[in-house]
């Protein structure tokens, strides 16, 4: 009985219960339990429900117990799409943006990407391991529980090499659970950058040589091409991403953000699990994506922070029958917040989301977006006891108080994470 | 000796050094001192530059120490735009507005200001107090040290007395400094509704019976008027402020939000202290501000909450040499946020704001606007030492991890009153 754990007083629990993934109307169902209750048993979850109903469970009367006392609990976020390893942040662009430049403007004065690939390489190891652990705390703090990593800062074999073994190293030494993937097609390295037929080259180091190495020690469990204007065409990605299948890794794409270029058809017709971004897209993508199983991810935090207004079409998506999701895209170029409140605020005031809707495409198909919806995402027996508790009268609440954090505790496989103790002398 | 505190180790000093208020090319000057130290004496500064200039002060050496260990050290925030005083949230607007509702359309429903209005006056003092302290402490929090605070969601004797009653206990009960504002004419009351002269008679109340009363009581140092389409006239507005005037109380104004009603004009022919929103301003509005005394303070936060595309002209502003600050507006139905990073980062995004104008409008120019450029907004010798510390490397970095609160310790008059403690287990 020492692993048990009641949880109980959450004033509204959203459970998330039912169909995974969520399309259309049934994106708002958030299956709320007033007085809600969770028992945990080894980090899984044992029974959920009203609190009368959980009390009375037999394991119940042994179990540990934390009281929440009237707060709004809800599934640990899972955070689809984040470039969590990197160098530094990218502040001295911000001045140059605001003052006029694009974000492909400075991406050709040696800013943007290239940048972060610059400072990535000259960083040691456990540099941006330490890094990355007070990034992680803070995604605990924010409510998420679950974070997919990508690489693709490195762009050269030993550098991506480093990025994947910290992302194996962070799983073992800290309790968020990190889901690898390898981005080494993120855009052509400056040494393959001048040539005939550099990018091509470069794309077939990928597919011959370090998809096979990352595959071959257990590093990266899905394989992601940023496929735009300025990045890789859509055949350079077909190339990558099949050499990445044949070896076991699912795709995922960076589709349509800065331009249209047929990398969501390229998605849909590879059975990726995700294609994220999708500023760009038209009708017949989003049909195509309604008809699919690859998942709308949609990043609203990089149009705010590059001071765009055209965001994804969320509401096109989502009445098309699309499998939505949202995500931070954490990552010091163009999106430099890990806060999912935030990206729910987005999403409610910029893309005329629902909060409900915002918070299921955090949860359970952000979990689908993953591969994990039958261990994360809705608050249902068997599932892995994550949870975010938000010091709120009502989920509305979290979006509501934009830029506050209001998560108040988080808990992972059944144990507290993080809990706020703020000293107020 | 026992009242000294000697502060060291801010990598970067933001002093904001220098004459007040700043207009034009000057309001990027941020004074930065590097390894910057500050003297404090019964919580005034006694002594501000460089940890060598600091440490060689004869009261330095028996001063109690306070290292900062290489962070960020500026100014507190003085949000000189809230609303502190209210019920409840008014999340269940959220859902309404996102699916399309316009801010007039859910106030003619019974939603918006008469919204709070009605919790407000059902609400006991204990509980209005309870709400505005945890608020405080997030303010706090966020690296806020001074706060505006308006009346006006009363609208009757009783209730108008109530709150400002509430911003002197406020006051004496914690340390941030209240500055109070009576803003009786914020909307026509319900019961002054649906009569020939119904707002008149309203405005006559408040200019003949509550604003001397209010003045009698020393509750108001500031007399405000939302003055737009579907609030109060021009005309109205100036009989307010006049005899607000007349009783001691100096003018600041709603301004141009809605819709653009010479109320900036009026603003500056009565040489307000600020005029506050200014969405809808024109060029003749920005020269006339660009001559005056009067502030012209923005509020993102609203453009933000209710999805509207065109944010405050801050550059054209800025460039006419007008006096530009910027406020969170915290209230419950247009901005609920009381965080001013997230201020700084909508500023700087959505408004072309660099993060040095920014941070100027939110502290110096801030503190002009409620008359504390003495004593507020910069640190100097002879001014409080109020300041607030960001675990960031470089200034910039505040607006850009947004949504991201990176304030690590708010001292108020040399006291510590904040320090982030987050347990992480």
């Amino acid at each position: 009985m020492a692993n048990s754990l009641l949880i109980t007083g959450a004033s509204q629990l959203l459970t998330l219960r039912g169909r995974a993934p969520r399309r259309g109307k049934a994106l708002s169902n958030l299956g709320i339990v007033k007085d809600g209750a969770v028992l945990v048993r080894n980090g899984v979850i044992a029974a959920v429900g009203t609190r009368a109903q959980v009390e009375a469970h037999p394991e119940a009367r042994g179990a540990e117990r934390l009281e929440l006392g009237g707060r709004v609990a809800l599934p640990g976020f899972v955070d689809s799409h984040t470039h969590l390893i990197h160098a530094a942040s990218r502040a001295e662009e911000y001045d140059l943006r605001i003052a006029g430049a694009s974000y492909e403007e400075i991406a050709r004065k040696g800013g943007g990407i290239l940048n972060s690939v610059k400072k990535l390489r000259a960083a040691t190891a456990e540099a941006l391991k330490q890094r990355a652990h007070a990034a992680l705390r803070q995604f605990a703090a924010n409510g998420t529980t679950t974070v997919e990593a990508k690489s693709g800062y490195g762009l050269d074999i030993a550098s991506e090499l480093k990025i994947l073994g910290l992302h194996r190293e962070l799983q073992q030494e800290q309790p968020l659970e990190i889901v690898s993937t390898f981005l080494g097609a993120h855009v052509v390295p400056r040494e393959y950058r001048g040539k005939a037929r550099g990018a091509d080259d470069y794309v077939e180091l990928l597919a011959t040589r370090l998809i096979p190495q990352v595959a071959r020690e257990g590093l990266a469990e899905y394989c992601d091409v940023f496929c735009d204007r300025g990045a890789f065409s859509v055949k350079q990605a077909r190339r990558v991403l099949t050499a990445g299948r044949a070896c076991g890794m699912t795709p995922r794409l960076h589709a349509e953000q800065l331009a249209r270029t047929g990398a969501t058809q390229l998605a849909v017709e590879l059975h990726a699990a995700s294609c994220d971004h999708l500023e760009k897209i038209n009708r017949a993508d989003i049909r195509a994506l309604a008809k699919s199983n690859t998942v709308a991810t949609l990043l609203p935090g990089c149009c705010f922070h590059l001071g765009l207004e055209h965001y994804g079409p969320a509401r096109e998506l989502i009445e098309a029958g699309a499998i939505v999701a949202l995500a931070t895209d954490y990552n010091p170029g163009t999106s430099p917040t890990l806060s999912m409140p935030m990206i729910l605020s987005l999403a409610c005031t910029q893309m005329r989301m629902t909060p409900g809707e915002a918070i299921a495409a955090a949860t359970i198909n952000a979990a689908y977006a993953l591969g994990r919806q039958k261990q994360l995402g809705s608050l249902e027996v068997g599932k892995l006891a994550d949870l975010a508790v938000f010091e709120v009268a009502d989920y509305r609440e979290i979006p509501y108080y934009f830029g506050v954090n209001t998560c108040g505790m988080t808990i992972k496989r059944g144990k507290v994470i993080y809990s706020r103790a703020e000293a107020c002398a």
